[in-house]
């Protein structure tokens, strides 16, 4: 398989804020980087002087990111079935940042499948320490996934949604961080070509929709999602229905908690990447998630199944040419 | 032992912005929580209907929070032994929120420990779990404890760091959130008294200091807290130093990422709760959690030495009255 076949779709699309060098790697914007000894990638526990990551990870195509590490390990043993890749005999999948407790990583062929847990915070640690260490891998092109669940705005339970646009609670579609006492924004742009590709791998025979809109991304489950079932509330059940019709006309079709960053640091970085979710319910019908766990468990697994296609579809690809 | 004698203290101290019921226990501002015949704490893997909470939970005093499960795996252990507790013959610990793949949950004897991921929206959401579950559970006077890591600021690695005020990377002691639209704006209020009955069980003999100060809770590890080492990095080592020393000048001794809305809830239900964190390294003496694993692992029990020494002399008094 070729390791560079990937990138002839990358170079279709614009490049990232800080640019993009023609050989295929992406950039990050920091000049400390070059001048450290050693980098340790204290959350994922790994570091550059115990750790070959040329070898371990220099074959990396696609990084695929969901909330908890259960949902993440099952991804990973469900694309070695769909990519037909078979482990050595007398082994078996390890989660590959175990020593760190904070994250689980595991790794199928071009594939790493990470857990990010809940929140702009957690996911955006996750991204800095990935994204250094894909660039120390000097892997070319990678194309970035989350992998998770939403509340449906006027989406019913179990579809899919594929974020377009990344807004947060105020609607700025910029995420935006103090840094040393001032705020730094940034924009949160999704590919808006690799929406299209993940939408050509729809299957057609699927029972239920895929979707696409804007993304609220909120730092709150309870209050910042308008849900009347908090610690508090202070607000009425007409209040509630008035501000999800109003994000519903605005375009907005789910509420999640990773969107924002997700969208602005790859960008920032010019890495392709994508938020495919899966709805647990639809807000305007409710707050409390009660759908019965095996069939969250069911829709769980499509976006899952979405993404695998692609990435088997891409990697077939770069076997054909 | 007197289910209702840690209350005395309580009563001395003020009540949160909800005001508090006469009887001790604590006050949730939301009507909405009335009129449910059933609520799902979904990321604690819990609802009404199907556990009894009173039964489960009735006898709980205090709640430990920490960020990793590991660690409150841990913790749930030390205090086993700490408070003298034997589990029946045949029996072991289990992490009660195992089937929400979100948080993990110890209980031994009066006292919770749980974990609760990275940053201030993962805290938020146990938060309003943890709150609603103490109210059905018709927990009186409940004591909050963090134990977490943080980044010292002019605090040598290994100390412990009690947090006596929150403020953000703005230097804003408000938590802030929108909700429907709109930000909302709550003090982060840390018990004062609870501090210093904290820094009355410091053990004299400790080789390693324990200090008190503003705590700066940032949204990110990376830029967010002044490293050079992130993915991105705009600022240089020169910028980076001026601002940690002038945090350091206006009484910031640490970082860390969940002080603020751990203040902010608890303070509005009337909860006392404090942040008490072991510094993994000092920040103006570099960036990376390069310390060895097993230190910083010594590291990690200071903060459970102290809560665990605080909760043991507080049952104590309760069995003595």
């Amino acid at each position: 398989m070729d390791r560079t076949c990937v990138k002839n779709n990358r170079n279709k699309t614009k490049s990232g804020e800080n640019g993009e060098k023609r050989d295929g790697t992406f950039h990050l914007q920091n000049p400390h980087l070059e001048r450290m000894d050693e980098d340790v990638l204290y959350h994922l526990g790994l570091n550059t002087t115990s750790h070959n990551f040329v070898e371990m990870f220099g074959d990396v195509k696609f990084v695929c990111m969901g909330g908890t590490a259960n949902r993440m390990e099952t991804f990973a043993y469900y694309l070695l079935d769909v990519l037909g890749l078979k482990l050595p005999t007398g082994t078996t999948l390890i989660d590959i940042s175990r020593n760190s407790h904070r994250y689980s990583m595991y790794k199928v062929g071009p594939v790493l499948s990470i857990s990010h847990g809940m929140g702009v915070p957690s996911i955006g640690i996750l991204l800095h320490e990935i994204m250094k260490l894909l660039k120390y891998a000097k892997v070319k092109d990678p194309v970035l996934f989350r992998i998770g669940t939403c509340g449906g705005i006027g989406v019913e339970g179990g579809t899919i949604v594929i974020s377009e646009d990344a807004v947060d609670g105020l609607g700025s579609s910029y995420f935006q961080v103090p840094v040393l006492g001032k705020i730094v924004r940034r924009p949160a742009v999704f590919d808006k070509e690799l929406i299209e590709e993940l939408k050509d791998c729809v299957d057609p025979k699927d029972s239920y929709k895929t979707v696409t809109g804007i993304t609220l991304c909120a730092d709150d489950f309870y209050e910042g999602q308008g849900r009347l079932d908090g610690a508090f509330c202070d607000y009425t059940e007409a209040e509630k229905m008035e501000y999800l019709h109003k994000l519903k006309d605005q375009g907005v079709v789910n509420f999640e908690m990773e969107a924002l960053v997700f969208a602005a640091l790859t960008h920032h970085a010019g890495i392709r990447a994508a938020d495919v979710c899966v709805a647990c319910l639809d807000r305007l019908k409710g707050d409390q998630v009660n759908t019965p766990k095996d069939v969250l468990y069911e829709w769980q697994k499509r976006p899952q199944k979405l993404v695998a296609s692609y990435i088997k579809k891409q990697l077939e690809k770069c076997e054909c040419s």
